[in-house]
């Protein structure tokens, strides 16, 4: 059984190879009467482009979204929603050079494993331009979740070596979108620009970490068991492109820590019961308990790289392998909308359970 | 769509509350003619016992796994094999004062809101003691994958702030089962059984690290997009009572690091194309390319503790709480074969699904 | 992928062979703060029992529902209700002769085809023994459905060559419990009795059809293209065991009929736009309209007859076949809750599907 | 939980408006390797359409299959395949006067009911164009199975009063795709056809049967229990537009019949373990027993007419409607290559289960 579809009751299935055709999917069961605002969609797409990161050379791809049903009248109608975006012509036969090769940390060796053929162009299905995809959909929850007076806002927390430093507190999250790396703190972000240009220059690449936080998400939201909410976060986040890791809550810092120290006591404060603090990330026994959900997405360096690297092709022999051209220093700020989109497509389908 | 089953095609449905008449579960999609070993199975609910963790009580809990169904003269039928574990009698009139209380950090509160209502003996359906049901699919999971020739193996690198500090590679996996904390190193081994005695003294609860290792995995397993392997393993795990973290690989530490440093770059050794280093950790693009398979999980402190703490009941009435008897200090040597267990139903699943 | 579990929102795995130790089931998405009415379930079972057939021995088994989980203080709690059946001591060394034997018309050559093994006492997983499974699924689901004021009703209209004569309109629907053939219509019943009268003497069987009445379902119900109501209606019947042939509305009728004489005008009513005709049978491009929803099963006779029989063992040896002691002569009557049952699991997960 | 997806290995999901932009699907679950045969894909979407059928006006709608995604220099690649076919400019402004019209036994009621939307533009969703995306699935799906030797073939048996005389073992079905009605019978063919020609003239339609066979199909297919290959197979049927019943082996028949008289018995034959006649339609117990596998599938009347019918508007005003322009007498024979796709897609999907 593939796995090219994702949620059980808000389900986007995802379509389409690098140098194909297009990309595109099909959401099916997205409630009826949604005002459709396409223009949100697009720009949510628009936020994922080459040109919208700092070290990128600024072509712009047009990525154009097109739907093809669901939508009448500027209204959702219940009915399956697909969408295209074209792959524009896409110098394939640059990819000729590397038809038997096997890149470093790539999945050109584990997908020939697994289906004996593989559409070698660009990465073909492996590729991270699928992940627009993923944004179309997200973006599409989030028109419903925006209803529900749900918030879902991402950002850069650390780029390589460079991490906030300051308090999470004392950032405003409003700047997210200003800053060319998406890091809401100015100094980190500087940095981070600097760190950039630097493994520019030696033609290297590096990974970081994306925070995500869920505002005003209703307690009661999640399932217990298989389908904790933050496990369908995790699967979603750990199913991104080039991401090792997943940690809600404290995540992997309370493996050290005294429960005495990390429980949130409830309180009774004006008429409701909350929690004294969120250590918890918001979520107990699966289920969301009406604070902020929030969570971290480990992403590693890009395998592409200008410096040179050894590998084999199919046969086994030898290669000097050398990117060319241009390619991401670091997909992080990019990944940022994608992160959100998982995280909408996830949360709108638990919310849909209920 | 309520979350109690896991997989697509070998599949565990769970059932069962922590002090109602049985917790039990159906595995549907199980291969005919596989020797069932029943003593292997109840062995490995046997490793999840109270009695097997150092700081334990000793109290021997029986968990005698019945089996309903699906297995005949010894094979099973390729039928849907149906097992429970009697709840002995359990004192839920011990639960009584907690009817209406959340207790921090718990699912008490969230279930509440959720469903309305709760059975609130024991933790009920949120009791780390569904847990049981997850060892014995994940071992009959196991008999499947033994087959094949695939090693599932977990130990514990981390309880509270004691860690490993050897290196993995001159660590005795077969001296796991020996460490009352299931750690292969003595050194934190002994360190670890110190820090959870001195807890113990606190009345105050820690968390911790499990590692595992998946040997001998071929090539080949795993979907692309959303189901890929890491994705399914990293939400079994977050799936676990009191699992904060998952990463695979170098996880979060390769947000850090520069792709030339962490590329796995290819070699043909012996007429096979193998990868000289393995920091991606056994799997590329979602799919695993025949190296180990290694991931790490975080578990936080379980919340029940000695320590009298704060909290409110359901009319927000302020309640001071204080767990009375025996309770985990460290519940992560116990999830070492639960761990284990979610790793094999994910495992057996992709396989089935090539 | 095994096919045990039915639906998609309430969900029922079904589980257990007919000699083993119990037949029973995993209901998953039951609501929670339904009354579980536990008589009323034991009561649907005990309809289904071989004492309540005509020209059946008498036999009262026992049959008793035990309830395992998800129920708690007389109450649903939204997790998994698990339930079983335990199988009495039932003679299966009667069936070592059946040990090689293919019977003619059984499931026993294709399971083993399927599977290289089986569990054939007593036909094993495809006897119909499961169908009690079916009945306390099905139970549940009218529990919810009765909240809703949705009714369903089945009865007999035809056993072997004798049908219902009279008007549908004409019959009391309150007397088919009262009928031995649960069959509505006192001369059609009296009848039918008859022929399975005479059928016993003779050694052989017949098959028959039930007809199934869904009153009060709301327009809306049904999901459009692949998941039609009618469509999973036929599912549905279609997997009860001896069922050959499914039709609502006027069915295979209708393929001879015109349009302008079946086609179901509206019209406007005290304020209600109704359909002046019903032949569509309550459901339009898939989806309720508000009015009866009514189909037709079509059953085989049940292919053990006390007449010897040819057929071979799996070794291709003839062999002459002969039921000794009780067998259904019809099960019609028998199935008459069965349909109802499958009826209420397929309306009320399309029901939640809302 | 929507339900426009079908299949569980092999799936099928599938989208689009009779006027909208375009309608499509995508194919999930399809083996690499696959020759991709594009020229077999759109000859079978050729024969369904309007041109195809008898008393058909010769407008050649274009229907042209465009592949988006999933195969790579002739052969799939194991990832979704995606394909559209774009709606040509289809005068909806016709429809602006069904705007707020209830067709009688159409889906604009029902569809209004459940969504509080509707794209009334030529039946949208709920038009039986949708059903080409059918078309093009099965279609791939019979590239699998040809690979298997399995074949499929349906014709028409029954058109309004109509039906086949001659006995099916004398009719020579490669003539099916001769006759204009797609009935094997030529004498049956050309009443059938006569037939169609007075409902024209009367401004009527009628419904009808369509047989299928199913040939070479190996024992071990389907699944015990819920998804039985006929109940399966019975729901692909009855999910067609205008489809009111399903039988398959003798089907409704059989009700009156006695075991002694159908009871397959088995024979050894050749070395092989064969049923000496069959009655049950090649499947026992929902698993295929090698033998020919048949079934029928009930259409109803196309209820669109020229003849004047009554009906209401949204707000309850009745209204007097008429169909101008073409519409099908009878679609039957435009409906077999339908079903023999929804057969081909529920057998590779059973197929790939194993």
């Amino acid at each position: 059984m593939a796995g090219n579809t994702i949620g059980k009751i808000f389900r986007l299935t995802s379509f389409g190879e690098s140098h194909g055709t297009a990309v595109g999917g099909v959401v099916d069961g997205c409630p009826s009467g949604l005002d459709f605002d396409v223009e949100f969609i697009q720009n949510e797409v628009n936020r994922r482009k080459t040109g919208s990161s700092p070290a990128a050379s600024g072509r712009i791809e047009e990525d154009k979204v097109e739907i093809l049903s669901g939508v009448f009248e500027g209204k959702t109608t219940g009915t399956p929603i697909a969408f295209l975006i074209k792959n524009k012509d896409a110098h394939s036969e640059d990819y000729e050079n590397l038809k038997d090769v096997y890149r470093p940390s790539h999945a050109d060796f584990t997908y020939e494993k697994k289906y004996g053929i593989r559409d070698y162009r660009g990465g073909g299905r492996a590729s991270a331009r699928e992940t627009v995809v993923r944004i179309v959909g997200g973006a599409i929850a989030k028109l419903i979740l925006f209803q529900k007076g749900i918030e879902i806002l991402a950002f850069v927390a650390q780029i390589g070596t460079v991490k906030i430093e300051n308090e999470i507190e004392k950032l405003s999250f409003n700047t997210v979108e200003n800053s060319e790396v998406r890091c809401p703190d100015p100094e980190a972000s500087e940095k981070m620009i600097k760190l950039i240009e630097d493994l520019k220059e030696e033609g290297d690449s590096t990974g970081g970490i994306v925070t995500c936080l869920i505002n005003d998400c209703p307690a009661g939201i999640g399932e217990p068991v298989f389908d904790k909410l933050h496990a369908d976060l995790g699967k979603a986040m750990l199913s991104i492109n080039a991401v090792k890791g997943f940690e809600y809550g404290l995540g992997f810092e309370s493996a050290a820590m005294k429960a005495s120290v990390i429980n949130d006591v409830f309180e009774y404060i004006d008429g409701e019961i909350v929690t004294k603090t969120n250590y918890s990330g918001g979520i107990q026994g699966g289920i969301s308990n009406g604070s902020v959900i929030y969570f971290n997405v480990a992403f590693k360096p890009v395998p592409t790289i200008s410096l040179e690297q050894n590998t084999v092709d199919k046969n086994g022999k030898p290669i000097k392998l050398k990117a060319e051209g241009r390619h991401d220093i670091c997909v992080v700020p990019r990944a940022v909308p994608i992160v959100e989109a998982m995280a909408a497509l996830v949360l709108v389908d638990h919310y849909l359970r209920e």
